[in-house]
């Protein structure tokens, strides 16, 4: 089973957990049974293994997003990276080109696109199996899974199906496709029975492949990578399946939600509380995740959401919670922590002429060996231990190691078992752009 | 005019923003007409000093709270630290013995003992001469300053009074002193007319020294400074005032306020918000107080307070923001933020074996010359310029010197402008009691 999982959006819904480059389908919020946490790529990921023992997932996703992918997801699954974000519709264009390039699929073979964050019961990629047979056959050019709507939303694909006469009787042929409609539309469309689009598609690699070609003079891999921007900034439901004429549908009648706001978000967590905090006796219906280190405590409160990170915090009557977005958009800030490929960072103090870093560098990992130009950087190692590179020399450095690192000398960092550094950047201007990488000669 | 300002209290009400070594009368949130913040002790002093430009002012308290008030009031006050926390009985005692000896009063000199904090017009502070003038006359040997209740509260002291024959018609004579009533008595009281105690005293400094006596074989200060725990752990309240039978009272009649706990202090913010706070159009009756650098995003809320500071964060139904003292008493956590002589530290991140710590050292002061036993320490000069004492040697330390000063080393520093240093403590257990003190040779 050839899977493709689509991991965009920056997730402003549910700041300040979620920013630029740190998406919501990379929070580890849901509890598993051994009482651990994993976020909905791993949760997802971990289904369809269970359906698929040896399913060939890939992961599309932005530069940004790729050290989160590798860090939750490790070598299991591959990652195809896009070279600029440009909507659906190219994003699957090129990872079928990866397919067809990196995995040896033939045009026949059968790509599985999935969104990368839907919080659903092992019944909806045990259907995977029969979109796979079902695109396999033919009978359809694309089939789609569908889910029984609960209100006129806005925000989907809706389905229109009738029975397919002498045909697998799970798969009903879609009379009508249309892309987020108004509620009006809306409601008239479920009143006729449409289902909601859930964002699977089943299709073989050379259905796609030919669309690609109408934009395009070639398909292959690293064409495609190049010449992205050929490609139209549209998503996939509005570039096919709205033209398909011959499609297929299946229904999944499991539990299914989006969970990409707060309030649908605090329904799914297995307690109340998450991190340092203290509810007192009188609050009710409160949810409160907490990544910083200091306490929150909440009282007397009703029906709100408070999460707290590095970022920011927000408290937000649950309700309400929903039309976040405009307001984060207007708070212009800077990140201040990231997933890099060798752990993470937190920004924990800025002033005007040095920003204060912690760096957590995973035991067996490296940074690239690079420099600055116009800033001089400090590291103290406060815990762990690993090699500094400085210019040509490398020593051992373990607590209390104290680097200096003028601007323009290269230097590196690598992880003998788990380190904290803390990592001072001096200078007239500090930016993430003014780094240079080199090649170890 | 001799005025004692009582500054006691850990202030847990006021958590996260007061703790044990931060009160609630040195919090800067009260705006003044120049748009700068002024905190209630500030606040007051001034008042004081708008009645009387020469009051001899002294701010009795402990050592943890020196620092702060030094910081914040000046010179213009005296400060009389009380060896132990003991309650408002020896507290004054020892400021009267202080007054005596530092100041040259005599026994027949009045005092007005007054809390650090009452939240009052102007017009409050005006009442100290009628105060100074009704003590100095011997008419009675207390007297005190009454305030019109407003429900049976069982937190204040009531005061019946009388008409008090060809006296002063603004002073009345006592009759009844009741500390903290229950609420039943205390609507009885009201009901007699009676009035609540403001704090506020008057005396001759003899009067309370001769009842200092009884306890105490000497009221030198110097012997009761060494022999403090001689002096009942009792407020004055109960060892003086429930039993004295000579007492005149004056009333106040304007605005006055107890401003302890979020809901009365959100109601005198001059704006909804201090700090990085966005507040959503849907919310109502809502306080933002930020001390951290991150923002705050608030919601649809409804009459709710929001607090953060380094040692935490609150957010609170206002109603339900005046009983948060248990559930923060319960919460066992290390001060994270903290006002010294030389300015103040943050605690940025604690790990295993380091502490990171950011200290501002104001201009032209400098840290006692000490060194630590069982911790390495690396200053890194963040901003500013000033001299680094290591050992015997001192240089000039500015941005980017890094300094490493390991366990059993002497050290120091001195600001010659504002400086910003970063401080990481190294050690198997890092704790403020280990350090120890030296003058320099």
């Amino acid at each position: 089973m050839n899977v493709i999982l689509l991991s965009g959006g920056s997730g402003k819904r549910l700041w300040p957990l979620s920013n630029e480059v740190r998406s919501k389908q990379f929070l580890k919020l849901f509890e598993r049974e051994d009482k651990t946490y994993e976020s909905m790529a791993q949760r997802v990921v971990r289904q369809i293994r269970s359906v698929s023992a040896n399913a060939n997932i890939t992961v599309t996703t932005g530069m940004q997003q790729k050290s989160a992918v590798r860090n939750q997801l490790g070598d299991v699954v591959d990652v195809c990276v896009e070279p600029a974000r440009r909507d659906t519709f190219p994003a699957i264009v090129l990872a079928a080109a990866y397919l067809k390039k990196k995995k040896d699929l033939s045009l026949d073979d059968v790509m599985i696109v999935c969104p990368v964050d839907p919080y659903a019961d092992d019944h909806y990629f045990k259907n995977f199996e029969l979109l796979e047979r079902v695109a396999a056959s033919g009978q359809s050019n694309l089939t789609l899974m569908g889910i029984s709507p609960t209100y006129p939303s806005e925000k989907y694909g809706y389905i229109v199906t009738q029975e397919w006469d002498n045909r697998d009787s799970y798969v009903r042929r879609v009379v009508e496709f249309k892309e987020k409609p108004g509620t009006k539309e809306a409601e008239c469309l479920i009143r006729k029975g449409a289902l909601w689009n859930s964002g699977v598609f089943a299709f073989r690699t050379g259905y796609i492949l030919d669309i690609a070609a109408k934009y395009v003079d070639d398909t292959d891999y690293m064409y495609l990578f190049e010449n992205y921007e050929k490609l139209p900034q549209i998503s996939f439901d509005y570039a096919v399946a709205e033209q398909e004429k011959n499609m297929g549908c299946i229904e999944y009648k499991g539990r299914w939600k989006d969970v990409g706001t707060w309030n649908t978000l605090a329904e799914e967590m297995s307690s109340d509380t998450l991190g340092n905090v203290r509810l007192a006796d009188n609050c009710k219906g409160v949810n409160v995740i907490n990544e910083l280190e200091i306490p929150i405590l909440a009282c007397g409160l009703e029906n709100v959401i408070i999460a707290a990170s590095a970022d920011g915090i927000i408290v937000s009557e649950k309700y309400a919670s929903s039309f976040i977005k405009p307001y984060v958009e207007s708070m212009d800030q800077r990140v201040m922590y990231k997933e890099k490929s060798w752990g993470e960072y937190r920004v924990l103090n800025e002033s005007r002429y040095a920003m204060s870093i912690r760096l957590h560098i995973r035991s067996g990992k490296a940074m690239s060996y690079h420099c600055h130009h116009n800033r001089d950087e400090i590291w103290i190692v406060l815990n762990g231990k690993g090699m500094i590179t400085i210019g040509e020399r490398t020593k051992v450095a373990g607590i209390g190691e104290v680097v200096v690192l003028p601007a323009g000398v290269r230097h590196s960092i690598e992880a003998v078992t788990d380190m904290e550094v803390m990592e001072i950047q001096l200078g007239e201007s500090v930016s993430d752009s003014d780094v240079e990488r080199f090649a170890f000669e």
